[in-house]
């Protein structure tokens, strides 16, 4: 059963468009850094597999929440509307 | 009634040091950019404020995640574990 994503990256600067790219294919931009989405188990073992191979495990991070569903969770920001095109190009 | 809270913050470098120093005295550092943890309405308000005070509003943003509790919310990272110190002195 799909659960709902939120994942956080903070991979050195080198790696961030491959992934940026990567995680896009799977799920919603909405910040830098920060994406989301519901995915299925099959998606997220090929999700984290995909990003796996890409990372630098001594440098790079990529921090996963999981929710049984987008409707426990509620957001707002302060500041600037995200923009996604200015950070990775 | 406290909620949980999930904040990543997207600011100018300039301005890390003071939020994340904001940030630090509500909530748990998690990884570069990431705090979590309960607050009480009157402490999200508080919290916004100051961090309004701080942050440019073209230039920055803060986004809130907030959860009935914790225990709706699973977590696991790749890479490397967070280490606080290395990215904000």
């Amino acid at each position: 059963m799909a659960r709902y994503y939120i994942v956080v990256y903070d991979v050195n600067e080198e790696r961030v468009a491959r992934v940026h790219r990567i995680l896009r294919a799977y799920l919603q931009w909405r910040q830098r850094s920060v994406f989301e989405g519901y995915l299925e188990g099959n998606e997220v073992k090929e999700l984290k597999r995909k990003l796996n191979s890409v990372i630098n495990e001594e440098e790079d991070s990529v921090l996963f929440y999981s929710l049984p569903s987008d409707r426990v969770v509620r957001s707002f920001h302060l500041g600037r509307p995200p923009d996604e095109f200015d950070n990775v190009i």
